[in-house]
């Protein structure tokens, strides 16, 4: 297969001010003949932790020769390291704040540097829009074929957020709301539920770490916002429109939906939120 | 001329999530050469027969080789069939659930068939993702060549939305509006009217059906909400910034504009509002 | 170098409609090896002065073979002209309403056309969507190498907004705000300023044009709505968040910003507002 240069973009610039399109115009005077995907440039405003959901969401449907661009970076022109990494599914380029920290729980490093090599940059550097001068730079010339290593020294002990938790407390199964859609889809950060006999086994909705539990139960009932959802099914027209239903979705996580309309306006949560899972009855 | 695959996007999504940019992903995993254009991601949540008018304006003018890859979905995972269909014009992916029909009404259609042929899916599909399981399989496969009736069997009665009628009655036309633009642009379901002698020919604005009619008549006169527009005319700078005006719009489609200014917040207008023409006077 | 053609695309049109996807079908159907790239679609309806300053900060981070297709068009259909220029860092073609004045301040233009020629436009071309219609076949004949003077015959006095002014008042200097970014960053018509010795250089933001000035003068202090910002520094993380700061920003400009806030929310800043550079004490 053809290895076409192609990196994805992915930031809080929103697209009103330019700022998307004149990366590309430096990546594009790097690689002419890159191909730009962007992931999302709606990331709220220095949402480190919701652009590191979208990442792992999106990066492991794009071939592993793509270079992922991420620019959701509040610390810019202060200590923060501008970072690149690179694991066998992809590289990636961005500051040190722990966007990577998803990607780097599921895939092992191969490697990361600091882009440090004024070689790799625009000159002079701004201290505003290193996502200009810094890490545009840095990921042509990997979707370019330099190696990471000519970028920088390697970085040690990169930031790393708290992967979101799912406990166990008894017959409940607590985790909280990662992430919410256009379409007020709750996703949750607790995964695939699944019955072995009369026991249930529980994953991590994060990658391959498998955080398995055994319970004894026939059957689970999902609640959030005090709410408990009726129905757990496998797709949304398995309910009636207006109708709730948790599932799980197409990322692997447990989702809640309301059928053509917007569960997280309907029950009023936010992120962060807690969800519990209650494991009851017998077969 | 060269003929780079070419894939358009027209979905519901928006741009936050990073759905669209995973599809992409899914497309440039199987047709690296392929190029992507996004028609609209703002189509409103669920939003059929809006998505059917915006692909319906915008596909003649794309290369007829061209593959446009429509998710507007709410019944995703239920009995709808996901299809594929080839016209003369270019090949269409998407749910069976209307969104084709306007393309359908105009071109006649080559072949249809349901994307039921594993081996052009992801494996496995999700039952909330057909849009990066299904959909951007099959558009990537027949952008790289694949014969559409290798995707699954015939489609027969694909579901149809009813043609927005024109209707005369007496002196009067009556429309329907069928789109309101970003900016407050009223577009309605009633094409061009020609003059031939005294009598006024109209055209239905949808496709190559012609429902012509024939009136004595000198002039038109366009209401909407209940208001008149006072000019009928060609161009938006024939009025005075701030004035209302009937015009035939670039599709073809009687439109009501204020100049410089938003005709849909000023008249109240709403999607499937009726439009009147009438016709008045004599030579 | 590879010299891929590259069109990018500057508008009002927002991306819900499809009218950007449209212009992106016809360049592809005129060249179909072209780059696209979105500067941005979502400049305010008839906002020629934001386009022009958009354009501004981006098109010279491209590679100057680009076309940059600016279409920001409250005249369509009237008589302003439809036009085409190269200056030695790209070809831009648009409406001849000011879109490009800011570019034409800081490039001397080597040709400018009307673009007339019956060849170069879709046929019938329509009144009101003449970025369909005349500007991106324009666009995509120029990225696919047609000479611009094959377009139309010269323009001669296009129109030009007035270049937005830095004044000296006493020890004042007195600017404007010219944008307002998605992150409530105020970007102000003031560049940068220059200690020699106890004297202040002060170039204009806009282009190569330097209205140098001299001040004796140890500090600069920036005001703006009443109010000063009492740093003045080089990167956001140099204050605290929420704290505001003024500094030069990746444009070339002073702009003033709150770390990790809004600054123009803050401060209810609009475009247009005078903003105050006071030099103030000795050595």
């Amino acid at each position: 297969m053809e290895q076409a240069p192609l990196v994805t973009l992915l930031t809080d610039f929103g697209l009103a001010d330019g700022y998307v399109g004149t990366m590309k115009g430096v990546i594009l005077g790097i690689v002419p003949g890159a191909r730009l995907v962007d992931i999302s440039h709606e990331i709220a405003p220095q949402g480190v932790k919701q652009a590191a959901y979208v990442l792992y969401a999106s990066y492991r449907f794009f071939p592993a020769h793509s270079v992922h661009l991420v620019v959701v970076d509040p610390g810019v022109g202060g200590a923060r390291r501008p970072i690149a990494l690179r694991t066998s599914s992809g590289a990636f380029v961005g500051p040190d704040n722990g966007v990577f920290s998803y990607v780097m729980h599921r895939d092992p490093v191969e490697a990361i540097v600091e882009l440090v090599n004024p070689g790799y940059r625009l000159s002079p550097a701004s201290q505003t829009f290193h996502g200009r001068d810094i890490f545009a730079p840095a990921a042509a010339h990997l979707a370019a074929g330099v190696p990471i290593t000519d970028l920088g020294p390697p970085v040690s002990a990169p930031v790393s957020l708290p992967i979101p938790a799912i406990k166990a407390r008894g017959d409940e199964i607590a985790g909280e709301v990662i992430h919410i859609d256009r379409f007020g889809n709750v996703t949750t950060s607790i995964g695939k539920l699944f019955w072995e006999g009369d026991e249930v086994l529980l994953r991590s909705a994060f990658g391959q770490v498998e955080e398995s539990m055994r319970f004894a139960a026939a059957r689970a009932v999902v609640a959030v916002a005090g709410r408990e959802v009726a129905k757990v099914g496998h797709a949304y027209a398995e309910v009636g429109v207006g109708e709730l239903l948790a599932l799980v979705g197409s990322s692997g996580h447990l989702e809640i939906a309301v059928r053509d309309g917007n569960a997280a306006e309907a029950l009023g949560v936010r992120l962060g939120d807690e969800v519990l899972v209650r494991l009851v009855g017998a077969w």
